[in-house]
């Protein structure tokens, strides 16, 4: 049988480490081609580069981890989809895969996530896409316990396929490989980020900001992602870009438009 | 009555045409306070400003127009949401408005809307909020024909209150006023992007490419927006940001994991 062949990116760049326990992890199942970002792209949420030039630039040092072939990308991690799946992988890929994200896209952090654009971007063109995040935002964390969880959700999502119109948020707690109690498909938490703005003045005289904020969860539901990670679980989210909230369209025709 | 105090902002930038007709338009309904972009942030999707500095700057040369206040920031869209929010208004606004934008928003193109991400990060605010758009991408556009219809789905939502963990995404065809032929609450009509990537060398033989593409619809539902809009009617989509495919949870169940 041939091998899956699988579209790889991510959102803190081509060397980030998690990115490069992905290709590791996933050379195992089938040939990797890895588009990734030459930079950081955190917060990029959905973006996409349409008043400037795109770049790739085909690798040939960072493949000892396993990848068939890999490219650096001047893009967003939507960009990277887009153009791995239109100019450089040589056929449909069987999956996409984004991360693994230093840092939980859990709950409502999933709005504002590029590995999880990444994820959609590849579902909106009709491919099985999961985004992978572990909750821990050093560059140092450790992902070897997360092996055979993200092997395993591979593996079932090749083999039973991915329900159209949807993709996966996969978010790894931060522990021992021995803790961890198993895999919970969820849904996402209700919550918001309080943000507090830092105020500063330049040497120039100039007021600027920094964003800061702290994450307020709105939801203890027993069935959310954050639930499921605070009590040791691996939370799955069946994510779906149709926005559309079709229960409040009939409220909504009450108005006297 | 105190007027109501409306947030207002858009992605293509506090010197559009889109916003500036739109700030004549609701300043005949409430006290308008601008946080928009100091250049354009179209396709930025929900991208907020985190490893970099924010500036946000008291303009004192574009109220002829009817707002209270305007303020030039140097973030995107969902940054300047945040920071109007947070930091330069006086009480929490009673609606956030965003746009007009110049183009469609209607349907998959909501994904990577600057224009939506500033109404959805207002809603998970607990504000809210509408992102309106003008199906016509040039700078010229004419937006005279919007005036009432605009005016009128404001004062509803004012009066009526928008379903919580919803937001409004109304696209407005580009008509003459009489050939309008009314408002239609609609879902999102599936659709994707056919990506063509035109690929060029650089001066200094480096290659480089351009995104561009063709919008493919993939649904000819009568409830959708893109119906709406191709039978002369102003579409309305409530619209979410809880992702979650409640629908396929019970599939996901049925995975070895």
């Amino acid at each position: 049988m041939e091998k899956p062949l699988i579209l790889m990116t991510n959102d803190d760049g081509i060397t980030a480490p998690g990115l490069r326990n992905l290709v590791r992890f996933i050379s195992e199942i089938g040939d990797v081609v890895v588009v990734a970002p030459d930079s950081p792209q955190s917060g990029m949420g959905h973006a996409i580069t349409i008043n400037n030039t795109l770049y790739a630039t085909k690798m040939t040092t960072v493949d000892e981890d396993g990848a068939k072939a890999e490219y650096s990308c001047s893009g967003t991690p939507a960009d990277c989809v887009k153009l791995g799946l239109q100019e450089l992988l040589e056929r449909k890929p069987d999956i996409c895969l984004s991360g693994i994200n230093h840092g939980s896209n859990a709950s409502i952090n999933v709005i504002y996530s590029g590995t999880m654009s990444a994820a959609i971007e590849a579902g909106i063109e009709g491919i099985p896409a999961i985004g992978f995040s572990l909750c821990d935002y050093t560059w140092k964390a450790d992902f070897s316990h997360a092996k055979e969880f993200v092997q395993n959700i591979v593996r079932e999502a090749l083999e039973n396929g991915i329900p159209p119109g949807v993709v996966l948020n996969v978010n790894i707690p931060k522990l021992e490989k021995h803790e961890i109690k198993g895999i919970k498909i969820c849904r996402q938490a209700r919550a918001n980020w309080k943000e507090k703005f830092d105020k500063r003045t330049s040497p120039m005289g100039k007021d600027y900001y920094w964003l800061t904020g702290e994450f307020e969860l709105l939801d203890k539901g027993e069935d959310t992602d954050e639930w499921a990670l605070a009590n040791d679980y691996i939370s799955v989210v069946p994510t779906q870009f149709d926005l559309t909230a079709h229960h409040s369209i009939q409220q909504l025709n009450s108005w006297d438009l």
